[in-house]
């Protein structure tokens, strides 16, 4: 290889390198077996199996291998950033500023165009105007519904979160998807009946 | 919906409950930081995001959607077969049937043509011969030298695992990408250099 090409698989070794710190980023979900916390690594691989397995109930147009891109680098920035627990308001007020630091610092270490592309997939994940944004949003919190559900109610319990904030927070998977709505909504009601979610504070 | 797209959904969401337990699969790589074990969901993580990021490398006419699709199910056998070290000799004699037994189960969860479609690609990943399952497979390899590596050493040292297999297993990248399978044997001679690998029995 010449001396350019050499360069630039080396700045692609060194994003992947740095890559591998997301699976120490640790989320509030538990797993439902062991009960330990979920990371943002293996809850990325989730959702874009979810993303492929359920392409159908996305609306027609959605272009399904951006999404995947979309969701395989969105969480990407919490290796600098932090996970923001869903249901923490507080933690929200300067996520946006730390995360776009961790974008800067962390896609551009790909050689320049790759950054391009990385950090427009990742703008469009959090501008959520797209098709393809909004099913992404619906694959990462129908995910989290998911978990919490096969936990027992997991981190629902253990921040003391109430079915009305379940419901509000995930109510954005109806823009995308009224079919996989309707069947988180039946997972929220299950673990309500269960006594794994509080209906209200 | 009417009563067989709820059902076909019901198999879909079955599966993807299932496919949840492929983040309790302990690999023998550790991670850099924690040196605690990788687990097979953010390995497999991992790799789709280097199929992407490395695309350029892979064979001319490789299709890289496919090899991200196969990278993704590739180790969901092992929830029921669980990880195979790449250096246990004896582990790898009733691999195949194990394994085969387990997608059966596992890919038979989803509707019947996801079924075909899934197992398709593993097939396709197991039998080695296609671009896409050789480049899928280069990604997998490169993926643990990479975090060898990085835990210094890692697994290697502690399976007393020498410098000529990891040769031997790993030059199979070359077989995809001879850029990538140079760059893998500068890791693998530095960390001989190192002291982190013995060059020899």
């Amino acid at each position: 290889m010449n001396q350019t090409a050499t360069d630039r698989l080396e700045r692609q070794m060194r994003f992947l390198f740095e890559a591998d710190k997301l699976k120490e980023v640790l989320r509030r979900t538990r797993l439902p077996q062991s009960q330990r916390a979920e990371n943002s690594a293996e809850h990325t691989w989730h959702i874009v199996l979810m993303a492929v397995i359920l392409a159908e109930h996305a609306p027609a147009g959605t272009d399904v291998v951006r999404v995947m891109k979309m969701l395989l680098i969105h969480d990407i920035v919490e290796i600098d950033a932090g996970d923001t627990f869903g249901y923490d308001t507080t933690g929200h007020a300067d996520k946006r500023e730390r995360e776009v630091r961790a974008a800067e610092r962390i896609f551009g270490l790909l050689p320049a165009d790759q950054t391009a592309e990385i950090r427009g997939l990742w703008e469009e994940f959090e501008a959520g105007e797209t098709a393809e944004a909004k099913y992404a949003l619906a694959m990462d919190r129908f995910q989290a519904v998911m978990v919490n559900y096969l936990s027992d109610g997991g981190s629902w319990r253990e921040h003391h979160v109430t079915a009305d904030r379940v419901f509000a927070r995930n109510q954005v998977i109806g823009n995308s998807s009224p079919a996989l709505w309707a069947y988180a909504r039946n997972l929220i009601e299950d673990a309500v009946a269960k006594g794994h979610l509080a209906p209200k504070p």
